[in-house]
């Protein structure tokens, strides 16, 4: 397989999507045309995503919806499942554990750590709060593939440098810091702070420019 | 104020979360240097991003932390509070409401949607469901300035328009599809379903790279 880049990826994520939508509408082929539209694309940019794994429709028919959303299924991996550690047991820690969405994607937090001496021992969900000093003995030991990092961030780099110790390959960042991590390992930021902060500073532009118009 | 760069104001929040941390250690002054070492970029990026505001150190003093800090608060419009109403009250919608970092951010969950008839009237944290049909009346009543998308994919661009249509100034989209609006509307993604399926992607291809080298 070529090397894929990260916006093909991003779009296969949302092309998954269409498709899920369009086989429960009982569809059997779908145009690269309509995928293109919904994600304001060319229908050329969507048959060059597919071309990668080698999946081509049939010129004036489309493409087969399931036999499309079955390869960008393992192409994405999500035919398989991956054991998370989840480092940080305070607000965002206990809403990622409580969120459901990541059993139904294939990841299943197997522990949750804290160094808070107040939360360790406490239950979170289904499961009892480690101390984030027993994390690479853990993580050995329930082969954890990922770590989530929902910590302060002040806390957030130096639990980076722990999971790649311990081994992990993959890690989801919700601290809202830059971190560094080896290349080898895959990093993703969920950076929700940095959205609303990018939010509330367009509100505030145009709250401003609202007011100056009713001046002038 | 210049014209300042989505980039320039992603490294806004992250420079605001070191400022925070260093007045914490009770710090007077920071360099340009250590704000550009946590953010892996050089000095001169980070001097520049300051100059949009006219905000400058003195050369081998570096900035004072708190004036820094509340030139920041201001940009970023965190001094402010503004009215958020979440639609969906799944998975995402119920972590979202128990999350306490929106309040402290300046965000105020005012009213939260939904259109299952199972899930209208039903009491989710301090709010009770209302029916999506009374978004447009509501978000005028309450005088809601933003809305957060927590709605399945197939209804998210629909709820996008009833949110324009009703006179919102911005919107954070969580659910994993490119939405349309009018260009003067904010619009930030949260996609914690892509960044997962990204990850995946990478921790399958590590696994599979490793089984072809133990069989190689």
């Amino acid at each position: 397989m070529a090397r894929i880049s990260e916006s093909t990826i991003r779009r296969l994520s949302h092309y998954y999507r269409v498709l899920e939508e369009v086989e429960v509408e009982g569809k059997r082929l779908i145009s690269s045309h309509r995928l293109a539209e919904r994600e304001g694309i060319t229908s050329a940019q969507v048959r060059k995503d597919f071309s990668y794994f080698g999946s081509f429709g049939r010129r004036g028919l489309g493409y087969n919806v399931q036999h499309l959303r079955e390869e960008i299924r393992a192409i994405l991996g999500l035919d398989r499942r991956w054991r998370v550690a989840l480092i940080g047991a305070g607000n965002i820690g206990a809403a990622l554990l409580a969120y459901r969405g990541f059993a139904r994607q294939g990841f299943d937090v197997a522990a949750v750590f804290d160094r808070d001496p107040l939360r360790v021992g406490q239950r979170l969900g289904e499961l009892i709060v480690r101390d984030v000093s027993d994390l690479a003995a853990a993580a050995r030991e329930l082969r954890i593939d990922m770590g989530i990092i929902a910590t302060p961030v002040r806390a957030a780099q130096e639990v980076a440098d722990l999971l790649v110790a311990a081994g992990v390959q993959g890690i989801l960042n919700f601290a809202p810091r830059k971190l560094f991590v080896p290349s080898q390992i895959a990093l993703r930021n969920v950076d929700m702070t940095v959205e609303l902060e990018s939010l509330s500073f367009s509100l505030s532009k145009l709250v401003t420019s609202r007011r100056r118009r009713a001046r002038g």
